[in-house]
């Protein structure tokens, strides 16, 4: 099969590999579609995030869906032939965390496109088929692929716990923050979105918030203080790049008040100016990943309680994935999100 | 000044009494609208609620609106003329649930229309200025008077703690369930009403319930397992009238799920079957009026993420006091809430 | 084997069965020590617990201890020979509750004791291998065997929030009762024990209770609220077997308080005084069983933080099975537990 | 009267002051016990908290007791004659903080020795008589002065939700990470303590820690993952002095582990390794003095489950306060708390 493989930094090849094989449990699927998310792109750039390092070569790619061609032995799952989306993490199932029911802390979890695992941006791939959620009719791959993201922002909104007529600031208005937006919109009185994108800024305020600040053009924390009447927010969450991004976010939050950090900064080590954020008490709660919440996700676009579609704003195909990286990773022609699509092969 | 005051089982007269005077901190209120609550009516109907006896005659009314006419000494609170809406509660600050941040559970609170505190279905009414909340601009004093039971229903929604793309159970949809839905309707993938009178049914659809119930047609257990998958809900609220919806409420929740009570039986006693509450190791909630959520209220409003208006099913000025009073008791002509409004005096 | 089996109301009989065979992943035990608890004496007397009804012959006995003898294909627990505590419940690990980390709530768990799934008062006994714990030196087969009360209790302890210096309440001082009042003793500031067992008392006492109370010589609610300037306390854990029990808890607890209910009342169905518990806005809890807390639980006793052995006021072996449940339904002479023991076959 | 002031860095000065009247509420007490605490040595030596900058000169000490000589116009507190600690913090009471139960982090509060409010190192000093509390007998000025402190420990140990059974790490064994560690002790299966001098560490194993390690002989982390199976402990208490501790507090957490961060290092900026703390997904709390937990301090020790006598390492009297705080400042003699009395004058 053909596969899109990292050779080193910015350096993305298409070229052949073996068909892999479903063992007992696994499904084969078809890839259909494939998101390019940021953490991808550390990897894309840097060749890790933290201590996790690609080997070389290495295939990236953890938001997908597709088609199941065929199951493994005892594959509990889909039908071959369903149109699915792939939840990418296995946890362990028997540490700590897992029995907890904190899966998504799993020290043990393998997931799509993190070392040693391989990624999805290939005409195959093989997943555990109970991981394989059937996509809704009228959701398109493209959609399907975004339940990743999705999945991520219901953890992240679940975590900032935003009490009804709330107040809530968001840090960073790509994918994640732009839903995080549309699901704290639905619960929260005032919503401040924060991000140095023109186009992102306009779409988080037609989705709905309260106002939009370029942190380019003033300090954000000066911003928001103006609009709260100097107490900041009751919960803000960073899902933004930069690792100055955790002392502002700390700074925005009120007294007693909540921070959620989703956002991966490429430098590792973050900042805070603890006399602040210990004289306000905050809670401060870092979001990994996800639970098990596709069924939540798709209950939620079925309801028309989330446009994804919208956040898609450029589509490119397999043999263009050096291309979308460029793209998202330089943040330019006001890029949201970038999907790369597989045709079907003739 | 004019007032309506009960003088036994449904016996509500209109007549006159002496003008109140504002104290230190207080503000003189001309009372403009007033709605009829369910914990009225049961001191219409019974002159009580459980231990709480009404004296005889005693004014009810603790939903309400109107105009600032004159202020205490010391008032500490919007100028004369403001309209505003009142939190009835005065709690008293001191005791160990108002410390903690549980004013709502204080048990030295005063409240208005619960004994001794006299009620607002009269001409003036006297407050803590503090209290008195602006309306905005655009608000009706209809509109006002019914912060009081949206802040219930911010309370028992906070309560909930409805994950983003749970799902809820609403029994009852009256003012109180109708809010609670809109409220969870925000985040929830899944929101099933039950409520007997067809014309709220309707409403709870238009709103956009999942699935509606009638009891009276089938039995709402039954009803909502086979919606789920025989496992029922996240969270299930309770904002009906009869004993009995606790138990459902029990029923109808899932494995770890949780239940919260807002209703007001009016048989004091309510009773569960302890094996499927304990099997499925229940969080009950017992929600108990509202904390200072009046800001939080008017920013929702003010957002369009909650239509107060239409909740309002039927209107009447002061003299028809029992007539609203008998309407909202006996559950006819598709009553939701039934609004009192008081003209300006010529 | 021999095992003693129920064959109906007070009527349990030794017997010769076949002996189990451990399948994949089993262990196989020599079971030397079963306690009896009070759902196994629910069954004894009535033949159910609800709507779980136990088939007629039945093996009761979910308390227990032993040696592995054989191990099953694949078994991944501890190796022959070893002396080891059970934990007698086997979730699915696939629910919605499981994977949030609500195992005791599994919907379609097996439990020892529990229809279908035979007890442990037998000679041998088969069950995952991995749920067998290892006995650490010093600790006798019959302490072994209250792991499973000392899991419940430090469940039911974690619901339970008790503040540092807060006040709780126990309501009932059987073993439950008296373990919850060993864990809360430690960062509770009061703790007020009821139960009409003078000995059980006196226990309570001797642990550090601040005070106890007779029931049947006074109203525990009036006593309880006498000491606590009538505010009540912070936490009541209700570990008694009447279904009156619950009224008792709910008007015990201060505003905004807490509630969490351990016992199995004999009769299903429970009541409350709904205005009292709304009133003060309570949160009642429901504690099913535990999650996997025999870790924490055998820390707890290599610590020195619990007595166990003192709670074994009555030692019984295998052919008296009859006599130690019926000494437990009468709840005469003192009893706390009773322990039945199981010596090696000659 | 006399009073100790600061006159810049580490220079402490007696002199003559005049006396203070107390207002209406007030209570004026004759000082007995002052406590030198952490954050005093901080003004004390930096002239300056983060962005709390202490004038010149200016009184610390907010670690006090004394017996009260004098009250003001309704005053609601002890009578005059009544030995009392006194908690230093006046929150305004009607803040958002405030009115959620979290007057700790009101951002209008008065606080003893933080400026612009003057401290207690004196022989007069006025406060509201409703924040003085009955010293219970037996229980001596110096123990009275210590409340403060168990009142911090107390707020750090609830936010630490230690469950029946887990696994601690304090880090630090000064007054605060020592009062934590007992009161941790009491439902922990594990306490894992570190700090520099041997003194304290030979407290901390005296109390019952599991382990102590020295950070200056081997890393704290290794130490603690060495035993702890490679995963970390359930709760991290950060009451340390240095910035770097605040990482160190995030490795030594299990994954989705809680870090409770109480100490106030001298730099006021802390960094972490972000990817390690969030793909532990861990929550980090901010501890922030106390509620109102004096009731709950002296119920513990009246209970004997605390023991702050032996914090008391030494002692002085006014004229040595500059002595008092260069030892603290030293750390050196194995200290732990040092406490200032005041002898009556003749």
């Amino acid at each position: 099969m053909r596969a899109v493989r990292l050779h080193g930094s910015r350096d993305m090849r298409l070229g052949q590999v073996a068909d892999p094989t479903p063992g007992p449990g696994d499904a084969l699927i078809r890839v259909r579609a494939v998101g390019v998310c940021g953490s991808d792109v550390h990897f894309y750039l840097d060749g890790r995030i933290g201590d996790a390092v690609a080997p070389i070569p290495f295939t990236l790619g953890h938001e997908f869906s597709g088609e199941i061609v065929e199951l493994g032995r005892g594959a509990d799952g889909p039908p071959v032939g369903t149109r699915v989306a792939v939840d990418p993490a296995i946890p362990c199932g028997s540490c700590g965390a897992c029995r907890e029911g904190n899966p998504n802390c799993c020290p043990d979890v393998r997931f799509a496109a993190t070392p040693p695992v391989e990624g999805a941006l290939s005409e195959l791939y093989v997943h555990p088929a109970h991981l394989c959620v059937p996509l809704p009719e009228g959701m398109t791959h493209a959609e399907g692929a975004l339940l990743e993201p999705l999945g991520v922002a219901i953890h992240a909104t679940a975590l900032a716990k935003v009490a009804p007529g709330g107040s809530v600031a968001v840090l960073g208005a790509g994918p994640i923050g732009l839903l995080v937006e549309q699901l704290a919109l639905r619960s929260a009185g005032a919503v401040y979105v924060c991000d140095p994108i023109p186009e992102r800024r306009a779409f988080a305020g037609r989705l709905g918030a309260s106002a939009v600040c370029d942190p380019g053009a003033e300090d954000p924390t000066e911003w928001l203080l103006d609009r709260t009447d100097g107490l900041g927010v009751d919960v803000v969450v960073e899902a933004a790049w930069g690792a100055e991004a955790v002392d502002v976010a700390m700074r925005m939050a009120r007294p007693a008040g909540r921070v959620v950090l989703v956002g991966i900064p490429r430098e590792d080590v973050c900042s805070f100016t603890a006399g602040e954020a210990r004289r306000k008490g905050l809670t401060i709660r870092m979001s990994r990943r996800m639970k098990a919440v596709y069924p939540q996700a798709i209950a939620l676009i079925e309801r028309g309680s989330v446009d994804l579609r919208s956040l898609i704003t450029h589509r490119f195909v397999l043999e263009e994935a050096g291309t979308a990286f460029d793209l998202v990773a330089s943040l330019g022609d006001g890029v949201c999100k970038a999907m790369i699509e597989i045709d079907l092969p003739v």
